[in-house]
């Protein structure tokens, strides 16, 4: 497995070309909840790839990436990865994929779940969960065109309970940051960093000037679009700023796609002046 | 969804029942590799399950647990999830049901898992980690008879990058495992311990007297159950110890059975003495 190039793997070049054509660094993340989508989809066959379908062509006009958030098509069963799979095929291939599933387990369990997320599912990138240590991440730096996107401050209240925490001269995420970095390269490896205050995003990039954030908690959560580019920009942008609720469930009804399209229009007007 | 009671959750007092009923703190887990399994199963319409069927009849008089490792099954994507139901269902309901997913996000994402391996897939009990703090561990705690197994400490040789870090007056995974324990009871949490050392189990059991650990790492990973046994054990038992290639590759060819039978059977008479 290691070493061959899977299906659709984007390395970073073709990430920061797109990104500058697009001048946004908008990821539009995939949460589908059946409860809340528009009700005349729930007649059609397969109703969560209806909605993805129609948020996907509302929004890659502005999108670099789609985040599929794997617990609310696990929930539905064998289901729910048929409507993943097919979304996963339906996103244009010159658009950034993750699958937002927190993997993350001993060396031979990881290499199953980068099998799962870079070969039976052809994702570019996956999120994995530091707690186990290298031989629980290093499984998924194996793969040219793919990447781990490790947790490191996520956006969540829990967030104070370890990460926050003071090691050594460090915070815990600190630690994380630094000691998982060490373990690949800026082409293969990101972090969640959901930082929504001027002083962490700034301390974080001075810690890891060249690598991409995943940087979630925008929207719903509160964070906001200028603070993050203003202070986590790189030379290559270096983010990803992905919104979930704030898109997809900007529009109710039959006309639900219009307003969605406007609200990832909105985003990506925030994001182009940084430029 | 909270509060309501699903099919086959498994409270403490009927696990710790069957447990002294047959005097074993044995787990089986099935990390059922296609690559590894006995050749003529291959032929099977669902050879993962075929196997599974073989291992679970030959192994169901000493197993107290059973734990699917996940990875395993999402690798093989649709057909994988469909033997892991089929396993799930075969599994006879009073024995111990253990989902190793490793899962853990904000609320509402937990939530869905949560759903996932309490619902949608009846397991008694998920593994859980714990980086994401509070919100991320406590939807798996609001199920009567289900349980959150959330990692402590792990047996791989990464668990000193994070784990083993000194963080304030201790070290990161002795506060996982104050502070978790403080989110629920020692009804509806367990902890991951991967200890094969005599002063760490000792120390992990003085910490939390009454919690059930789930010890990976016997057999193919080195540790020993005597050493586990003689120092873990509460008037509970208060541990399960898990077991996986070491017994569900045990045996070979179309015989495979009678060893893995055999295997079983050896593991129990080991723990029965501590009885």
């Amino acid at each position: 497995m290691p070493g061959l190039i899977y299906l659709y793997g984007m390395d970073r070049a073709a990430l920061v070309k797109n990104i500058f054509a697009k001048r946004s660094v908008l990821c539009v993340g995939l949460d589908t909840d059946l409860a809340k989508i528009p009700r005349h989809l729930l007649q059609e066959e397969d109703p969560a790839f209806a909605f993805n379908k129609g948020i996907i062509d509302a929004t890659k006009e502005f999108a670099v990436a789609y985040k599929i958030n794997t617990a609310f098509y696990e929930a539905q069963g064998v289901k729910g990865w048929q409507s993943m799979e097919r979304t996963l095929n339906y996103i244009p291939k010159d658009i950034f994929t993750i699958a937002d599933a927190k993997r993350g387990d001993i060396g031979n369990t990881s290499e199953q779940y980068a099998r799962t997320f870079f070969h039976t599912y052809p994702y570019d990138s996956v999120t994995v969960a530091p707690y186990m240590g290298s031989d629980s991440v290093k499984p998924f730096l194996q793969f040219d065109g793919k990447w781990a996107i490790v947790l490191g401050l996520t956006s969540n209240a829990g967030s104070a309970d370890f990460q926050l925490q003071q090691c050594g001269n460090e915070l815990l995420y600190e630690r994380v940051l630094t000691t998982v970095a060490s373990w690949g390269t800026p082409g293969n490896i990101m972090f969640v960093i959901g930082a929504t205050r001027k002083e962490q995003l700034q301390e974080v990039r001075a810690l890891l000037p060249d690598h991409f954030f995943l940087v979630p908690g925008v929207g719903a959560q509160g964070g906001d679009v200028d603070t993050v580019c203003r202070n986590a920009f790189n030379k290559d942008a270096g983010v990803l700023i992905n919104v979930s609720r704030g898109v997809i469930y900007a529009g109710s009804g039959e006309g639900f796609a219009a307003q969605v399209h406007e609200a990832a229009r909105k985003y990506q007007q925030e994001m182009a002046v940084y430029f």
